[in-house]
Protein backbone atom coordinates (compact mmCIF):
# COMPACT_ATOMS: atom_id res chain seq x y z
CA UNK A 1 0.00 0.00 0.00
CA UNK A 2 1.44 3.89 -1.02
CA UNK A 3 0.38 6.67 0.89
CA UNK A 4 -1.46 8.25 -1.82
CA UNK A 5 -5.16 8.20 -1.78
CA UNK A 6 -6.34 5.86 -4.51
CA UNK A 7 -9.81 6.21 -5.86
CA UNK A 8 -11.95 4.02 -8.03
CA UNK A 9 -15.78 4.01 -9.90
CA UNK A 10 -17.54 1.61 -10.94
CA UNK A 11 -19.83 1.25 -14.16
CA UNK A 12 -22.74 -1.19 -13.92
CA UNK A 13 -23.69 -1.90 -17.16
CA UNK A 14 -27.31 -4.04 -18.20
CA UNK A 15 -30.86 -2.99 -19.26
CA UNK A 16 -31.97 -5.38 -16.16
CA UNK A 17 -30.96 -3.26 -13.31
CA UNK A 18 -32.67 -0.14 -15.15
CA UNK A 19 -35.66 -1.91 -15.86
CA UNK A 20 -35.65 -3.16 -12.24
CA UNK A 21 -36.16 -7.04 -13.24
CA UNK A 22 -32.70 -7.71 -11.66
CA UNK A 23 -31.93 -5.87 -8.30
CA UNK A 24 -28.12 -5.18 -8.21
CA UNK A 25 -26.24 -7.14 -5.77
CA UNK A 26 -22.76 -5.93 -6.91
CA UNK A 27 -21.98 -2.31 -5.94
CA UNK A 28 -22.27 -2.90 -2.55
CA UNK A 29 -20.04 -5.86 -2.73
CA UNK A 30 -17.54 -3.92 -4.57
CA UNK A 31 -17.89 -0.90 -2.78
CA UNK A 32 -17.32 -2.71 0.51
CA UNK A 33 -14.26 -4.93 -0.34
CA UNK A 34 -12.81 -1.53 -1.95
CA UNK A 35 -13.01 0.45 1.45
CA UNK A 36 -11.37 -2.71 2.91
CA UNK A 37 -8.25 -2.26 1.18
CA UNK A 38 -7.79 1.23 1.18
CA UNK A 39 -9.25 2.19 -2.13
CA UNK A 40 -11.50 5.41 -2.17
CA UNK A 41 -14.51 4.59 -4.31
CA UNK A 42 -15.80 8.07 -5.33
CA UNK A 43 -18.63 7.74 -8.15
CA UNK A 44 -20.82 4.79 -9.25
CA UNK A 45 -22.90 4.57 -13.18
CA UNK A 46 -25.19 2.34 -14.14
CA UNK A 47 -25.86 2.44 -18.04
CA UNK A 48 -27.84 0.64 -20.71
CA UNK A 49 -26.37 -2.05 -22.81
CA UNK A 50 -25.58 0.77 -25.59
CA UNK A 51 -22.38 0.98 -26.82
CA UNK A 52 -22.07 5.29 -27.16
CA UNK A 53 -23.80 4.97 -23.88
CA UNK A 54 -21.25 2.22 -22.24
CA UNK A 55 -18.33 4.38 -23.86
CA UNK A 56 -19.11 8.00 -22.61
CA UNK A 57 -19.21 6.23 -19.22
CA UNK A 58 -16.38 4.84 -19.64
CA UNK A 59 -14.00 7.74 -21.17
CA UNK A 60 -15.30 10.06 -18.09
CA UNK A 61 -14.64 7.80 -15.70
CA UNK A 62 -11.36 6.10 -16.46
CA UNK A 63 -9.57 9.84 -17.06
CA UNK A 64 -10.90 10.76 -13.76
CA UNK A 65 -10.59 7.80 -11.38
CA UNK A 66 -7.62 5.52 -10.31
CA UNK A 67 -9.43 2.18 -11.13
CA UNK A 68 -12.99 2.12 -13.11
CA UNK A 69 -14.92 -1.32 -12.09
CA UNK A 70 -17.59 -2.49 -14.93
CA UNK A 71 -20.03 -5.26 -13.87
CA UNK A 72 -22.15 -6.86 -16.65
CA UNK A 73 -22.22 -7.59 -20.41
CA UNK A 74 -19.88 -9.81 -21.13
CA UNK A 75 -21.40 -13.01 -21.79
CA UNK A 76 -22.38 -14.90 -25.65
CA UNK A 77 -25.54 -13.47 -26.47
CA UNK A 78 -26.19 -10.53 -28.68
CA UNK A 79 -26.72 -7.74 -26.10
CA UNK A 80 -22.98 -8.28 -24.35
CA UNK A 81 -21.13 -5.76 -25.83
CA UNK A 82 -19.02 -4.59 -23.10
CA UNK A 83 -15.59 -6.04 -24.10
CA UNK A 84 -16.11 -4.04 -27.38
CA UNK A 85 -17.29 -0.67 -26.21
CA UNK A 86 -13.53 -0.79 -23.49
CA UNK A 87 -12.03 -1.44 -26.76
CA UNK A 88 -13.25 1.42 -28.67
CA UNK A 89 -12.88 3.62 -25.91
CA UNK A 90 -9.21 2.42 -25.39
CA UNK A 91 -8.55 2.91 -28.89
CA UNK A 92 -7.07 -1.07 -29.69
CA UNK A 93 -8.12 -4.37 -31.36
CA UNK A 94 -10.33 -6.75 -29.89
CA UNK A 95 -10.26 -10.52 -31.15
CA UNK A 96 -10.47 -14.11 -30.07
CA UNK A 97 -7.70 -14.60 -27.35
CA UNK A 98 -5.92 -18.41 -27.13
CA UNK A 99 -5.58 -17.62 -23.36
CA UNK A 100 -9.16 -17.06 -23.00
CA UNK A 101 -10.42 -20.00 -25.49
CA UNK A 102 -7.95 -22.31 -23.22
CA UNK A 103 -9.80 -21.14 -19.86
CA UNK A 104 -13.20 -21.98 -21.95
CA UNK A 105 -12.18 -25.22 -22.64
CA UNK A 106 -12.17 -26.67 -18.92
CA UNK A 107 -16.21 -26.23 -19.19
CA UNK A 108 -16.89 -26.36 -22.78
CA UNK A 109 -16.16 -29.14 -25.24
CA UNK A 110 -14.35 -28.11 -28.32
CA UNK A 111 -16.90 -29.61 -30.54
CA UNK A 112 -19.61 -27.07 -28.32
CA UNK A 113 -17.00 -24.51 -28.74
CA UNK A 114 -19.24 -22.45 -31.13
CA UNK A 115 -19.17 -18.88 -32.65
CA UNK A 116 -21.24 -17.43 -29.74
CA UNK A 117 -19.36 -19.05 -27.12
CA UNK A 118 -16.23 -17.66 -28.68
CA UNK A 119 -17.73 -14.21 -28.15
CA UNK A 120 -16.64 -14.70 -24.43
CA UNK A 121 -12.81 -15.08 -25.14
CA UNK A 122 -13.20 -11.93 -27.20
CA UNK A 123 -10.58 -9.65 -25.17
CA UNK A 124 -8.83 -6.31 -26.43
CA UNK A 125 -5.48 -6.53 -27.65
CA UNK A 126 -2.71 -6.09 -24.26
CA UNK A 127 -5.47 -6.92 -21.53
CA UNK A 128 -4.81 -9.19 -18.96
CA UNK A 129 -7.09 -12.31 -17.78
CA UNK A 130 -8.86 -12.46 -14.94
CA UNK A 131 -9.38 -15.94 -14.00
CA UNK A 132 -13.28 -17.29 -13.28
CA UNK A 133 -13.35 -20.21 -11.39
CA UNK A 134 -16.81 -20.41 -11.93
CA UNK A 135 -18.11 -20.45 -15.41
CA UNK A 136 -14.29 -20.33 -16.74
CA UNK A 137 -15.19 -17.51 -19.39
CA UNK A 138 -12.31 -14.42 -17.94
CA UNK A 139 -12.50 -10.73 -17.14
CA UNK A 140 -10.07 -9.03 -18.01
CA UNK A 141 -7.99 -5.55 -17.09
CA UNK A 142 -7.03 -3.20 -19.82
CA UNK A 143 -5.16 0.24 -18.19
CA UNK A 144 -7.02 1.26 -15.10
CA UNK A 145 -10.47 -0.31 -16.04
CA UNK A 146 -11.42 -4.10 -15.08
CA UNK A 147 -13.93 -5.80 -16.00
CA UNK A 148 -15.97 -8.42 -14.87
CA UNK A 149 -18.88 -10.32 -14.87
CA UNK A 150 -22.55 -9.56 -14.11
CA UNK A 151 -23.59 -12.59 -12.27
CA UNK A 152 -23.12 -11.89 -8.50
CA UNK A 153 -21.14 -15.10 -7.33
CA UNK A 154 -18.58 -15.07 -10.57
CA UNK A 155 -17.79 -11.01 -10.27
CA UNK A 156 -17.06 -11.56 -6.62
CA UNK A 157 -14.75 -14.49 -7.42
CA UNK A 158 -13.08 -12.29 -9.64
CA UNK A 159 -12.90 -9.44 -7.52
CA UNK A 160 -11.43 -11.53 -4.86
CA UNK A 161 -8.83 -12.88 -7.98
CA UNK A 162 -7.99 -9.30 -9.39
CA UNK A 163 -8.05 -6.87 -5.44
CA UNK A 164 -4.81 -8.35 -4.39
CA UNK A 165 -3.03 -7.39 -8.00
CA UNK A 166 -4.54 -3.61 -7.42
CA UNK A 167 -2.40 -0.79 -5.50
CA UNK A 168 -4.59 0.67 -2.62
CA UNK A 169 -3.63 3.78 -0.49
CA UNK A 170 -3.94 3.80 3.16
CA UNK A 171 -6.43 2.47 4.95
CA UNK A 172 -10.17 3.99 5.43
CA UNK A 173 -10.79 3.52 9.33
CA UNK A 174 -14.12 3.80 10.82
CA UNK A 175 -15.88 3.88 13.97
CA UNK A 176 -19.70 3.37 14.85
CA UNK A 177 -21.15 5.20 17.83
CA UNK A 178 -24.59 4.49 18.59
CA UNK A 179 -26.73 7.73 18.74
CA UNK A 180 -28.74 5.75 22.10
CA UNK A 181 -32.12 6.53 21.32
CA UNK A 182 -31.84 9.82 20.20
CA UNK A 183 -33.31 11.66 17.58
CA UNK A 184 -31.00 12.97 14.55
CA UNK A 185 -32.57 16.76 14.68
CA UNK A 186 -31.51 16.49 18.59
CA UNK A 187 -27.58 16.20 17.94
CA UNK A 188 -27.70 17.51 14.25
CA UNK A 189 -26.46 21.30 15.53
CA UNK A 190 -23.61 19.36 18.29
CA UNK A 191 -22.55 16.97 15.56
CA UNK A 192 -22.03 20.18 12.87
CA UNK A 193 -19.70 21.35 15.80
CA UNK A 194 -18.09 18.41 15.81
CA UNK A 195 -17.71 18.30 12.22
CA UNK A 196 -15.92 22.02 12.10
CA UNK A 197 -13.94 20.86 14.40
CA UNK A 198 -12.26 17.80 12.55
CA UNK A 199 -12.17 18.82 8.84
CA UNK A 200 -9.70 15.81 8.28
CA UNK A 201 -12.17 13.00 8.73
CA UNK A 202 -15.43 12.29 7.69
CA UNK A 203 -18.17 12.61 9.90
CA UNK A 204 -21.80 11.18 8.84
CA UNK A 205 -25.08 10.52 10.48
CA UNK A 206 -27.16 7.63 9.50
CA UNK A 207 -30.98 6.84 10.63
CA UNK A 208 -32.61 3.69 10.05
CA UNK A 209 -36.24 3.48 10.59
CA UNK A 210 -38.55 0.47 11.63
CA UNK A 211 -41.97 0.60 12.38
CA UNK A 212 -41.16 1.23 15.78
CA UNK A 213 -39.08 4.20 15.46
CA UNK A 214 -36.08 5.50 14.54
CA UNK A 215 -32.44 4.20 15.23
CA UNK A 216 -29.54 6.55 14.20
CA UNK A 217 -25.75 5.82 14.42
CA UNK A 218 -23.07 7.88 13.98
CA UNK A 219 -19.85 6.97 11.70
CA UNK A 220 -16.36 8.35 11.81
CA UNK A 221 -14.30 7.70 9.20
CA UNK A 222 -10.51 8.85 8.36
CA UNK A 223 -6.56 7.46 7.90
CA UNK A 224 -5.34 8.29 10.96
CA UNK A 225 -6.08 6.20 14.16
CA UNK A 226 -5.31 8.68 16.32
CA UNK A 227 -7.37 11.40 15.12
CA UNK A 228 -10.44 8.71 14.88
CA UNK A 229 -10.01 8.38 18.18
CA UNK A 230 -10.24 11.73 19.37
CA UNK A 231 -13.50 12.00 17.29
CA UNK A 232 -15.03 9.03 18.36
CA UNK A 233 -14.37 9.86 21.85
CA UNK A 234 -16.06 13.90 21.61
CA UNK A 235 -18.88 12.32 19.99
CA UNK A 236 -19.56 9.85 22.59
CA UNK A 237 -19.24 12.69 25.27
CA UNK A 238 -21.62 14.73 23.44
CA UNK A 239 -24.25 11.86 23.14
CA UNK A 240 -23.69 10.69 26.62
CA UNK A 241 -23.99 14.84 27.43
CA UNK A 242 -27.77 15.06 25.29
CA UNK A 243 -28.99 11.74 25.87
CA UNK A 244 -30.50 12.23 29.51
CA UNK A 245 -32.47 15.22 27.90
CA UNK A 246 -34.57 13.19 25.51
CA UNK A 247 -38.57 13.47 25.49
CA UNK A 248 -39.45 13.48 22.43
CA UNK A 249 -39.87 10.20 20.20
CA UNK B 1 -50.53 8.55 -20.84
CA UNK B 2 -48.59 9.96 -23.82
CA UNK B 3 -47.54 8.89 -26.94
CA UNK B 4 -44.02 10.24 -26.46
CA UNK B 5 -41.03 8.18 -24.68
CA UNK B 6 -40.72 9.50 -21.11
CA UNK B 7 -37.27 9.08 -19.45
CA UNK B 8 -35.76 9.62 -16.03
CA UNK B 9 -32.47 9.14 -14.39
CA UNK B 10 -31.78 8.30 -10.50
CA UNK B 11 -28.99 10.55 -8.34
CA UNK B 12 -28.44 8.72 -5.24
CA UNK B 13 -26.36 10.61 -3.22
CA UNK B 14 -24.44 9.68 -0.37
CA UNK B 15 -20.70 8.61 0.99
CA UNK B 16 -21.90 5.70 3.17
CA UNK B 17 -23.36 3.75 -0.14
CA UNK B 18 -19.91 4.10 -1.74
CA UNK B 19 -18.09 3.25 1.11
CA UNK B 20 -20.19 -0.25 1.41
CA UNK B 21 -21.45 0.43 4.76
CA UNK B 22 -25.17 1.01 3.52
CA UNK B 23 -26.40 -1.23 0.47
CA UNK B 24 -28.47 0.83 -1.92
CA UNK B 25 -32.19 -0.63 -1.76
CA UNK B 26 -33.95 2.36 -3.60
CA UNK B 27 -32.61 2.13 -7.26
CA UNK B 28 -34.50 -1.27 -7.52
CA UNK B 29 -37.13 0.02 -6.00
CA UNK B 30 -37.58 3.12 -7.67
CA UNK B 31 -36.60 1.36 -11.11
CA UNK B 32 -39.32 -1.46 -10.87
CA UNK B 33 -42.45 1.49 -10.20
CA UNK B 34 -40.81 3.66 -13.05
CA UNK B 35 -41.22 0.76 -15.48
CA UNK B 36 -44.83 -0.36 -13.83
CA UNK B 37 -45.72 3.54 -14.88
CA UNK B 38 -44.17 3.80 -19.00
CA UNK B 39 -41.50 6.23 -17.43
CA UNK B 40 -38.02 4.44 -18.85
CA UNK B 41 -35.33 4.61 -16.48
CA UNK B 42 -32.01 5.49 -18.65
CA UNK B 43 -29.24 5.69 -16.03
CA UNK B 44 -28.23 5.82 -12.50
CA UNK B 45 -25.63 7.82 -10.46
CA UNK B 46 -24.12 7.38 -7.07
CA UNK B 47 -22.12 9.99 -5.64
CA UNK B 48 -20.82 11.79 -2.70
CA UNK B 49 -22.18 13.73 0.28
CA UNK B 50 -19.50 16.52 -1.95
CA UNK B 51 -21.60 20.03 -3.11
CA UNK B 52 -19.88 20.30 -6.86
CA UNK B 53 -20.30 16.63 -7.01
CA UNK B 54 -24.09 16.79 -6.43
CA UNK B 55 -24.97 20.42 -8.31
CA UNK B 56 -22.87 18.83 -11.53
CA UNK B 57 -24.67 15.82 -11.68
CA UNK B 58 -27.82 17.12 -11.02
CA UNK B 59 -26.88 19.05 -14.14
CA UNK B 60 -25.72 16.53 -16.34
CA UNK B 61 -29.12 14.52 -15.88
CA UNK B 62 -31.48 17.07 -15.52
CA UNK B 63 -30.80 18.60 -18.57
CA UNK B 64 -30.77 14.97 -20.52
CA UNK B 65 -33.49 13.28 -18.84
CA UNK B 66 -37.38 14.01 -18.66
CA UNK B 67 -37.64 13.51 -14.82
CA UNK B 68 -34.33 13.01 -12.64
CA UNK B 69 -35.26 11.37 -8.77
CA UNK B 70 -32.84 12.32 -6.05
CA UNK B 71 -32.07 9.75 -2.73
CA UNK B 72 -30.64 11.16 0.46
CA UNK B 73 -29.19 13.69 2.09
CA UNK B 74 -32.24 15.87 3.13
CA UNK B 75 -32.34 14.96 7.04
CA UNK B 76 -31.25 17.53 9.98
CA UNK B 77 -27.55 17.11 9.73
CA UNK B 78 -24.71 19.25 8.34
CA UNK B 79 -24.10 16.39 5.48
CA UNK B 80 -27.48 16.63 4.12
CA UNK B 81 -26.44 19.28 1.86
CA UNK B 82 -28.88 18.18 -1.21
CA UNK B 83 -31.59 20.64 -0.67
CA UNK B 84 -28.90 24.00 -1.17
CA UNK B 85 -27.45 21.79 -3.96
CA UNK B 86 -30.41 21.64 -5.84
CA UNK B 87 -31.46 24.94 -5.27
CA UNK B 88 -27.90 25.92 -6.63
CA UNK B 89 -27.90 23.71 -9.49
CA UNK B 90 -31.07 25.51 -10.63
CA UNK B 91 -29.86 29.07 -9.55
CA UNK B 92 -32.90 29.84 -6.80
CA UNK B 93 -32.97 30.89 -3.00
CA UNK B 94 -33.29 28.50 -0.24
CA UNK B 95 -34.92 29.19 2.45
CA UNK B 96 -37.38 27.87 5.32
CA UNK B 97 -40.64 26.94 3.45
CA UNK B 98 -43.25 27.67 6.04
CA UNK B 99 -45.88 24.75 4.42
CA UNK B 100 -43.13 22.22 5.78
CA UNK B 101 -42.64 23.92 8.90
CA UNK B 102 -46.47 22.85 9.43
CA UNK B 103 -45.84 19.51 8.48
CA UNK B 104 -42.84 18.98 11.03
CA UNK B 105 -45.00 20.94 13.64
CA UNK B 106 -47.30 17.42 13.31
CA UNK B 107 -44.63 15.52 14.50
CA UNK B 108 -42.13 17.40 16.23
CA UNK B 109 -43.31 19.98 19.16
CA UNK B 110 -43.16 23.65 18.73
CA UNK B 111 -40.06 23.42 21.42
CA UNK B 112 -38.47 20.82 19.89
CA UNK B 113 -38.12 22.42 16.64
CA UNK B 114 -34.60 23.80 16.52
CA UNK B 115 -32.10 25.53 13.96
CA UNK B 116 -30.68 21.65 12.87
CA UNK B 117 -34.38 20.83 12.43
CA UNK B 118 -35.22 23.26 10.57
CA UNK B 119 -33.17 22.41 8.15
CA UNK B 120 -35.42 19.86 6.94
CA UNK B 121 -37.53 22.68 6.35
CA UNK B 122 -35.59 24.07 3.99
CA UNK B 123 -36.75 24.01 0.64
CA UNK B 124 -35.86 26.05 -3.12
CA UNK B 125 -37.93 28.74 -4.05
CA UNK B 126 -40.85 27.73 -6.14
CA UNK B 127 -40.56 23.78 -5.16
CA UNK B 128 -43.84 21.53 -4.89
CA UNK B 129 -43.57 19.54 -1.32
CA UNK B 130 -43.88 16.03 -1.71
CA UNK B 131 -45.91 14.71 1.75
CA UNK B 132 -43.68 12.13 3.83
CA UNK B 133 -46.45 9.96 6.15
CA UNK B 134 -43.85 8.36 8.24
CA UNK B 135 -41.43 11.67 9.61
CA UNK B 136 -43.12 14.25 8.38
CA UNK B 137 -39.61 15.77 6.87
CA UNK B 138 -40.77 16.65 3.38
CA UNK B 139 -39.27 15.61 0.30
CA UNK B 140 -39.71 18.07 -2.78
CA UNK B 141 -39.63 18.84 -6.57
CA UNK B 142 -38.32 21.81 -8.74
CA UNK B 143 -38.46 21.43 -12.24
CA UNK B 144 -37.97 18.15 -13.22
CA UNK B 145 -36.27 17.02 -10.26
CA UNK B 146 -37.76 15.15 -7.67
CA UNK B 147 -35.94 15.59 -4.20
CA UNK B 148 -36.36 12.33 -1.43
CA UNK B 149 -34.95 11.24 1.58
CA UNK B 150 -32.71 7.80 1.42
CA UNK B 151 -34.13 5.94 4.33
CA UNK B 152 -36.36 3.37 2.06
CA UNK B 153 -39.52 3.37 3.93
CA UNK B 154 -39.76 6.98 3.65
CA UNK B 155 -38.76 6.89 -0.32
CA UNK B 156 -40.96 4.41 -1.26
CA UNK B 157 -43.84 6.78 0.75
CA UNK B 158 -42.55 10.00 -1.36
CA UNK B 159 -42.35 8.15 -4.28
CA UNK B 160 -45.77 6.46 -4.28
CA UNK B 161 -47.15 10.43 -3.46
CA UNK B 162 -45.28 11.56 -6.26
CA UNK B 163 -45.56 8.77 -9.18
CA UNK B 164 -49.14 10.19 -9.95
CA UNK B 165 -48.57 13.66 -10.37
CA UNK B 166 -45.52 12.30 -13.27
CA UNK B 167 -46.63 11.83 -16.78
CA UNK B 168 -45.75 8.49 -17.87
CA UNK B 169 -45.20 7.47 -21.40
CA UNK B 170 -46.83 4.24 -23.02
CA UNK B 171 -45.77 1.52 -20.55
CA UNK B 172 -43.29 -0.70 -21.87
CA UNK B 173 -44.16 -4.48 -21.42
CA UNK B 174 -42.37 -7.46 -21.26
CA UNK B 175 -42.31 -11.24 -21.84
CA UNK B 176 -39.77 -13.88 -20.03
CA UNK B 177 -38.99 -17.11 -21.99
CA UNK B 178 -37.49 -19.59 -19.49
CA UNK B 179 -34.45 -21.04 -21.61
CA UNK B 180 -35.77 -24.87 -20.38
CA UNK B 181 -31.99 -25.41 -19.07
CA UNK B 182 -30.34 -24.34 -22.18
CA UNK B 183 -27.01 -22.50 -21.66
CA UNK B 184 -26.77 -19.34 -22.98
CA UNK B 185 -23.81 -20.34 -25.57
CA UNK B 186 -26.40 -22.90 -27.22
CA UNK B 187 -28.79 -20.43 -27.80
CA UNK B 188 -26.91 -17.12 -28.08
CA UNK B 189 -26.40 -17.01 -32.13
CA UNK B 190 -29.83 -18.01 -32.29
CA UNK B 191 -31.19 -15.31 -30.40
CA UNK B 192 -29.02 -12.51 -32.24
CA UNK B 193 -31.34 -13.40 -35.08
CA UNK B 194 -34.65 -13.06 -33.58
CA UNK B 195 -33.05 -9.62 -32.13
CA UNK B 196 -31.82 -8.22 -35.34
CA UNK B 197 -35.05 -9.34 -36.73
CA UNK B 198 -36.73 -7.54 -34.08
CA UNK B 199 -35.26 -4.45 -33.88
CA UNK B 200 -38.06 -2.59 -32.27
CA UNK B 201 -37.33 -4.41 -29.74
CA UNK B 202 -35.27 -5.02 -26.57
CA UNK B 203 -34.16 -8.72 -26.57
CA UNK B 204 -32.21 -9.76 -23.35
CA UNK B 205 -30.46 -12.96 -21.72
CA UNK B 206 -29.93 -13.31 -17.92
CA UNK B 207 -28.42 -16.07 -16.76
CA UNK B 208 -28.47 -16.54 -12.81
CA UNK B 209 -25.85 -19.22 -10.97
CA UNK B 210 -26.09 -21.30 -7.76
CA UNK B 211 -24.33 -24.14 -7.13
CA UNK B 212 -27.02 -26.23 -8.59
CA UNK B 213 -25.68 -24.44 -12.01
CA UNK B 214 -27.09 -21.66 -14.60
CA UNK B 215 -30.53 -20.89 -15.57
CA UNK B 216 -30.90 -18.68 -17.99
CA UNK B 217 -34.35 -16.43 -18.69
CA UNK B 218 -34.90 -14.60 -21.99
CA UNK B 219 -36.72 -11.70 -21.78
CA UNK B 220 -38.44 -9.64 -24.58
CA UNK B 221 -39.06 -5.77 -23.94
CA UNK B 222 -41.35 -3.56 -26.21
CA UNK B 223 -44.33 -1.11 -26.45
CA UNK B 224 -46.57 -2.77 -28.60
CA UNK B 225 -48.56 -6.10 -27.64
CA UNK B 226 -48.40 -7.40 -30.93
CA UNK B 227 -45.11 -7.37 -31.83
CA UNK B 228 -44.17 -8.83 -28.19
CA UNK B 229 -46.21 -11.68 -28.63
CA UNK B 230 -44.87 -12.57 -32.11
CA UNK B 231 -41.04 -12.33 -30.92
CA UNK B 232 -42.04 -14.41 -27.80
CA UNK B 233 -43.70 -16.99 -29.80
CA UNK B 234 -40.44 -16.92 -32.05
CA UNK B 235 -38.66 -17.35 -28.99
CA UNK B 236 -40.28 -20.00 -27.49
CA UNK B 237 -40.21 -22.00 -30.86
CA UNK B 238 -36.41 -21.68 -31.24
CA UNK B 239 -36.01 -22.53 -27.20
CA UNK B 240 -38.11 -25.97 -28.45
CA UNK B 241 -36.02 -26.49 -31.21
CA UNK B 242 -32.52 -26.08 -29.40
CA UNK B 243 -33.93 -27.76 -25.73
CA UNK B 244 -33.98 -31.47 -27.07
CA UNK B 245 -30.09 -30.78 -28.54
CA UNK B 246 -28.77 -29.94 -24.79
CA UNK B 247 -26.05 -32.41 -23.95
CA UNK B 248 -23.44 -30.01 -21.81
CA UNK B 249 -23.91 -29.28 -18.27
Amino acid sequence: MGDAIVTAAILVIGDEILSGRTKDKNIGHIAENLTRVGIELREVRVVLDVEAEIVAALDALRTRYGYVFTTGGIGPTHDDITADCVAKAFGVGIDVDPRAVDMLLQRIAREDLNEARLRMARIPDGAELIENPISRAPGFRIGNVIVMAGVPAIMQAMLDNVLPTLTGGPPVLSETIDAAGLPEGRYAADLGVQASGFPDLSIGSYPSYSPAGFTNQIVVRGRDPARLAEAAAAIRAMVARLAPERVES
